[in-house]
């Protein structure tokens, strides 16, 4: 006998690699940066990430705020001595990451077509509306889902709107996703499910205090787990 | 006896002023290059648009996407002689975007009271979606929507998806809004009706070809006639 009636799957890093793309052109800029200033690498990711936590009030979160926090702290950094070309540079970082190839996590389609045979199973991203339509598209598993949302912070506030819009209560709600922060906590507060798939990068803003002893959690290793991981909540 | 079922009302020009604020950016982004180059306000104008319209497909619509076009604009047309002060404001006045007051057209939440009165009235806007939702917050109108769509793109799939969601044909739907491309020439294509209200200036990249001549269409000068109009289709 189920209990669970949806299961709601992130997207960056849940079904697809997200934050190494990040990663990637956050070295790319530490190095352009390098050849300007001599404070290490450490010191030029710490500016980048509080010039983006700064930033989050008015960009919310995706590749065109970072690459506006990146030109912004390298000016800053330099003293504005940085150039128009190595600006151009940094554009065309941030591009890049909008433009990566969409690679899914082994074993994810079958993970989400095996959860989808026994429940409704949804998409809850969040970030930038444009550049997480075209991964969805790209990705050829936009019709698994039931549903696809794209939010633009996930906090309680959000699960319990979208919860409203699915007409289930949250006992009969699982999430899955690699961020303690945005995929799970809320949801365990609010009486649901998660099942944690942590990656094996986390975006630093993400960071956060995880409870692994939850009665109502997870924590999966692989994508091959999820399916087993949801059933043992369902038969209670 | 009601034919409509469902009134959209499209946001940025035709519930709030938007577009003078854009414009307003671009003016100081003009007289910022016109310290570097001797080329007319025309030309910096043109090259932006380009910028924008080639930027669109990685981009989409909104404030942070036209910053960085602004930016990228901004290096070539300067040969990257642009320095990094000057390339700091240009991020501020992008941010001046994001943080414009709410300001309503005049009449315009009499003027959606009224057809709530009578319809299901929804809100479907297209750009940002974390600026668009700040924007809906403070515009004091949420509550007067049953639902809040905001979408990538304004186009004739969204459409049709969006009215499939909401359950009405397209013969019982009518859009309201200032850009004929996006808010009106759509709907009428797919059966619907239109109330073109033109705001007094258009974004570029919104320019198109006006059919004023059609049968399911009305044009209005201002937020007080919406409802007469309306209510002109659905007594037809």
């Amino acid at each position: 006998m189920a209990v669970l009636q949806v299961v709601g799957f992130d997207a960056d890093d849940t079904l697809w690699h997200s934050e190494t793309w990040y990663q990637d052109a956050q070295a790319q800029f530490e190095s352009l940066l390098a050849r300007y200033i001599d404070v290490g690498d450490a010191q030029v990711r710490e500016r980048l990430l509080a010039t983006e936590r700064a930033n989050l009030r008015l960009f919310g979160y995706g590749a065109k705020g970072m690459t506006l926090s990146m030109i912004e702290a390298a000016i800053a950094l330099t003293d504005a001595r940085i150039g128009g070309s190595d600006i151009h540079r940094i554009t065309e970082i941030g591009k890049g990451v909008l433009q990566h190839p969409v690679e899914l996590l082994p074993g994810i389609r079958h993970a989400v077509e095996a959860v989808a045979a026994r429940h409704r199973v949804v998409l809850i991203t969040k970030g930038d509306l444009f550049h997480q339509e075209r991964k969805v598209a790209e990705s050829g598993l936009a019709d698994l889902f039931h549903r696809i949302e794209i939010v633009s912070e996930k906090d309680e506030r959000t699960y319990a709107r979208l919860l409203e819009e699915f007409a289930v209560p949250a006992s009969r709600f699982a999430m899955v996703g690699n961020s303690f922060k945005s995929d799970i906590a809320p949801v365990l507060k609010l009486g649901g499910w998660g099942v944690h798939m942590p990656y094996h990068v986390l975006f630093g803003l993400e960071h956060t205090e995880i409870d692994a002893s939850h009665p109502r959690l997870a924590t999966v290793e692989a994508p091959a787990q999820i399916p087993a991981a949801i059933e043992r909540f369902a038969t209670g």
